[in-house]
């Protein structure tokens, strides 16, 4: 039997008390607001773990790549929202195969990518669910809400294709530096949202998900009315972007990276096993709305700054004296854990002191 | 057989061609100045491409954690320098093991660390070879030149150790903002070690190795008098970093991430499949002193700024209309290349049109 003393850093260690706890008090929150619950798999890429989460009451689980829906179907999901933009017609060909195993949805923002998708279900002959992305404010993929209307009517009319509903990912997007009001942003999430479907269904065009994303927003975006169905991804572990934001506490923390200190060079300042390979940096220290200090916090020196990472390397300052030595066990949390997930081909699960190995099945399926 | 067009994206697909002619001078720049080449394999973490490096006249190689070297151990690598302060009696236990089959040095640069080693290979009852690792100003690890013969004392005291050589990163480091000098980083840097050497035999201790480091500077700190070994590792296919430093031309990049047009939201804008999982992120933008615009370069389009990313998207602006559609396939040169290879399960070798599947065998080694 491991135990957390035989790991090897760096490493994953993850509390299955507080991931439980974390699964079921979102499955709560969505069941309140009577809303579908289709989690983002993105964070934990563990079929294990997609399974607790329906077996918790999920509609579904959400993906982001192809690839990462094709492992989840092996171990046993039977209903995955691929909720991104296929597409080229290599992966609409694998998105049929699997719509042939289990239900799929898939998302489409464009006439070029509908087209595609239209094609390759009407060859196959079979009806492919899809649904509308919606740009709520993050200016990444989705059209715009005043263009929802000539997109939905051009998709309805193409054969092969149900267009069953519209999704949107907003996040933690702010209108203003600082200004963390996540009520606000998850109202008016669900708000653009639901108007839209009702202006597409006053077209004649039968939407029937409207589906909401996000850890943050989700419990405030569920609970506008017409919204069908939240899609949080990261409340399973929760991060230390999170916990600024507002979002969690720090008893949510599920996930944290063990590393060993490789060198002491001065009373303020001391080495870790771990850099850029380890925690990912796609969350920079020092940036707006957040303004993180540091890559992570330091559990027991909430004060000390994770300053620097080269890929082996991970520096890091105390306020005053620290008492570490060489060979010492740290324990961090990441600022984002999905992409720090992403970086280990496996985990360890803790459950009152007893520790499994756990590989991360859809780990760097980027296809 | 894989085409290009076959690929599925993001990948990253890599020119045999320039990768051999990049190996190739680099050998030939080491013989010049008649110094033992010793590449970093972190870079490509592909054991075919050691043994490229070694083909070649590399002395050895060069590795960053234990698990990296088992792996290039095993396929048939005999010769490999673990430049780094392992300190944990567990990996430790492991390098003695490896060192028992093959020719391994490892780093040191804490009596603790040394201590550890010393014990381990005594009871294993070996002689390990160690270098002490010189902090040249990099402020990561590595002993202050100062303190060195101090600790040097301490280390050839201890039984089971044989303090074989003294070895340093400096990387790109530049004392002022902008001071891109890397002839003058790479003369200092060689100078330090070999003064430090210099000293450390004065008192005794039989220093024959003064190894020093990087793609940037290694040219330059080879031509130092007393230096008899470089441990360049990005050369292999350089990057976007390196180019704007001006350690290579962009003919030498010989890794391109492939990616898809997913969207294309205005004529000024265009969203691609690849995100944080798929390209680096910890060579940020607009940080001293390189002041790279956004995340990579856009092949034919060097304008174009690579300006936001999430974990599976990529946005990129360019400075006026583009031609791209849904659909379209582009090429990127990432800012930092190693952490790019790392987040890649496999790599596509190209060769005269011929493409194959590499898996990066060494990928994820993180302990």
């Amino acid at each position: 039997m491991l135990t957390k003393e035989s790991l090897e850093t760096p490493c994953i260690l993850i509390d299955e008390h507080i991931v439980q706890r974390n699964i079921d008090h979102m499955a709560e929150c969505a069941a309140r607001s009577r809303v579908k619950l289709r989690p983002h798999i993105k964070t934990h890429k563990i079929p294990e773990f997609a399974l607790r989460q329906l077996v918790k009451g999920a509609a579904g689980i959400t993906a982001a790549k192809v690839s990462e829906a094709e492992i989840m179907a092996e171990h046993g999901v039977d209903d995955i929202f691929i909720a991104y933009p296929v597409v080229s017609p290599s992966k609409i060909k694998r998105i049929i195969a699997l719509a042939q195993k289990i239900h799929v949805i898939v998302g489409v923002e464009s006439l070029e990518g509908a087209t595609n998708l239209s094609r390759e279900a009407a060859e196959a002959g079979i009806t492919l669910s899809v649904r509308l992305e919606i740009d709520t404010g993050l200016a990444r993929t989705g059209v715009n809400p005043d263009k929802a209307i000539e997109l939905a009517q051009q998709i309805s009319a193409l054969p092969g294709l149900d267009l069953s509903g519209i999704f949107t990912f907003k996040g933690a997007v702010f209108k203003g530096v600082g200004t963390l009001d996540l009520k606000a942003a998850g109202q008016e999430e669900g708000r653009i949202m639901v108007e839209t479907a009702e202006k597409l269904r006053a077209c004649g065009i039968a939407i029937r998900d409207v589906s909401v994303g996000s850890t943050p927003t989700a419990a405030y975006a569920a609970e506008v009315e017409g919204v069908t169905e939240i899609r949080p991804g990261t409340y399973i572990f929760y991060d230390r972007m999170l916990e600024v934001m507002g979002a969690c506490s720090k008893e949510d923390w599920a996930a944290k990276v063990l590393v060993t200190v490789v060198s002491v060079p001065a009373e303020d300042w001391f080495v870790v096993d771990g850099g850029s390979k380890a925690f990912a940096t796609d969350v920079q220290p020092g940036q707006q709305p957040l303004n993180l200090k540091g890559f992570g916090e330091i559990i027991g020196l909430p004060d000390a700054v994770f300053e620097r990472m080269n890929e082996e390397h991970g520096m890091i300052r105390t306020s005053g004296p620290h008492r570490l030595h060489v060979g010492d066990i740290v324990e961090i949390v990441p600022n984002h854990i999905c992409p720090t997930i992403n970086l280990h081909n496996e985990v360890f699960v803790s459950q009152e002191g007893a520790i499994r190995a756990v590989p991360v099945l859809a780990r760097g399926k980027l296809a």
